[in-house]
């Protein structure tokens, strides 16, 4: 999407053909700067420090830190190291792991010498294979921008309310729930988008509402309290969330705060819909209230907010009490009877065992890599 | 409540028997200071400034700012001045016009030489009434509280959950929804309160979670966002919170976010009370979310956080993008079906117009003032 008017992925390879670039997402939305990466090392720490995040931006990540790691010396031993030191940078990125085997299996039986090329062909198409995903759920997911678009006055936008990032800071490009507003803003169709700030990280109010301004496209940054009153007085035509993890059954686990939304959306007949890549659907796991531990992250990111003085600095600020506790609960779930549906590359489904299974018949036998699903 | 050890009142009369003093909680929770009123336009300064706030304590600073007004001059003109300079501070709170009525009535017919007394006595009394009303709301919250934990083993504490300030900072003296959690505690039951972050103002990180802490009751901040998955998981026994209007049939109008709290409750068989003095009780107004304007209020609320450096200032950051629109509703309307009950003075009542007006009957015939109920 666009940067201040230019085209730009979240990650790419610069004219060298051999550092990989990225934007340090950690100082946005007050701070645009790329980084060059340049080893392994370099790509390690920008993932744990989340310089970049975001569960696909991960996977191209670690494949991109795979290559660097394959230019300094490409010895098995040092195909074992990159791997190690890659999986423990996001234990819990379902994509990580994924993107970490295809590598493996894009260089292991090759000769020493021709695995450079190898890694850095496999690496691009991870993410353009990223991009076609993100691109086929906008194509799916601007069916329901417009059949709701239908029922408005033409002078009238439609309201689209999105929680945390899902936007294409958090994919190579496009993002996942931002995928429909993007291809409707794309084709003219006059759109507003409600960002939930999204404490205790504020990725909506730094980084959606960011990559929608730099797009060009109209919006408002709302406290996460403010959701329910919008839905009740008619201001929000759709809601739709990335997802972290989605179960077998179409429980969906994202960012602490949706299933709050999810539930002022079914109490006010407000359609609520999931952008969900199939990588992110777990067919392994059923109940997700029950079976999918939630992190506990750091008390920082509750006791603190950063942001820019009058001065131009960027500052962090305690704002509880001293001596008071706080809890971080990174994510929460919202059970599928809460879901109007899956918004999938493959089509918009139903939050059920059946419209899943149905999709996606070739993940259904437990294979939680999701390798076959994403070429 | 205690501060440091010592009970204290959110606003009291300094040892002169003229100047006001109360707490200046723009402030908190990063510094605790006192201030001395001595003028009308001092009283007119700290409501506007929202030094002091909650509408309660607003009718108690109101009454004293006529006090001060009639101190420098006991004339008719100067009664009616200082009740035109205070009416137009906080515009919507419910109990100023109240309390400035009730002074009005104690010192009109008197001779000039009697104002002050009388109006310092008129004062007195108002805050006294409403620590009374507080009081009879911890009484029969404490029933609800003692019912849960006769069901819990001994060593667990009673998990509650509240959302803003209702507490002895938005009073008097001890809080309408902190009441039950209050007198609990004095009571040396085992309890621990979730409190709600509350953006964009923060008044729960930096109000409630200052006064519980400085009570000694064992407290956890958490964002907005965090309430559906605790309740969901079984770690919230009972939610209680404030509210500033309470519609005949039971509509509660309260700080934005209130609502998908009490989605969350209802969803997961939490119960969810209100703490309700009767003079939030308005019975002139029915469907809340039909007839109640909620306002917006500044942007910069939304926009910025404030909190306290690593070198000990207090700094405003900004925490949006240049260019992105914000929106700060201050108020939702939770329906009467998602209420549980009203803790009132009277006791704890259903959320029904039958309920509302059994209890409060000289209430019903549209009388929006709440005196008759406080006395």
């Amino acid at each position: 999407m666009k940067v201040g008017g230019k085209h730009t992925r979240s990650i790419w390879l610069e004219p060298d053909g051999a550092t990989v670039g990225t934007i340090d997402q950690t100082l946005l939305p007050h701070r645009y700067a790329t980084i060059g990466l340049t080893t392994l090392d370099d790509a390690a720490r920008a993932i744990s420090t989340m310089q970049l995040r975001g569960a696909p931006l991960i996977g191209a990540a670690a494949a991109y830190g795979v290559c660097l790691a394959l230019r300094a010396d490409a010895s098995d031993e040092m195909l074992e190291r990159a791997y190690a030191t890659l999986i423990k940078t996001r234990p819990t990125a379902i994509n990580l792991k994924w993107a970490l085997d295809e590598m493996i299996a894009a260089v292991r039986n090759r000769p020493r010498g021709e695995r450079v090329a190898a890694a850095y062909r496999r690496a691009a198409e991870i993410c353009d294979e990223d991009v076609a995903i993100n691109q086929a759920i906008g194509r799916h997911g601007l069916k329901l921008i417009e059949d709701i678009a239908a029922n408005k006055k033409p002078a009238e936008p439609v309201n689209v309310l999105t929680h945390c990032n899902a936007g294409w800071l958090a994919t190579v490009d496009v993002g996942t729930a931002t995928a429909p507003i993007y291809t409707a803003h794309d084709k003219g169709m006059k759109l507003h988008v409600w960002v939930d700030e999204t404490r205790p990280r504020n990725q909506g109010a730094s980084l959606t509402a960011w990559e929608l301004g730099q797009h060009g496209v109209p919006h408002t940054v709302v406290a996460d309290n403010t959701g329910g009153h919008l839905m009740q007085h008619g201001m929000v035509d759709l809601v739709i969330t990335g997802t972290d993890r989605v179960t077998a059954r179409g429980d969906v686990c994202n960012k602490i705060g949706t299933y709050l939304k999810a539930l002022a959306a079914k109490d006010n007949g407000v359609p609520f819909y999931i952008g969900a890549p199939s990588p992110s659907i777990d067919f392994t796991v059923s109940d997700g209230i029950a079976e999918i531990p939630i992190e506990q992250r750091g008390a920082e990111e509750q006791s603190t907010m950063t942001g820019r003085t009058a001065d131009g600095r960027i500052e962090t600020v305690t704002v509880i009490p001293d001596g008071s506790a706080v809890a971080n609960y990174g994510f929460d779930v919202t059970p599928a009877r809460l879901v109007t549906g899956f918004v999938t590359e493959r089509g918009v489904l139903s939050a059920t065992r059946e419209g899943l299974a149905k999709a996606f018949p070739e993940r259904v036998n437990g294979v939680r890599a999701p390798a076959g699903s994403r070429r």
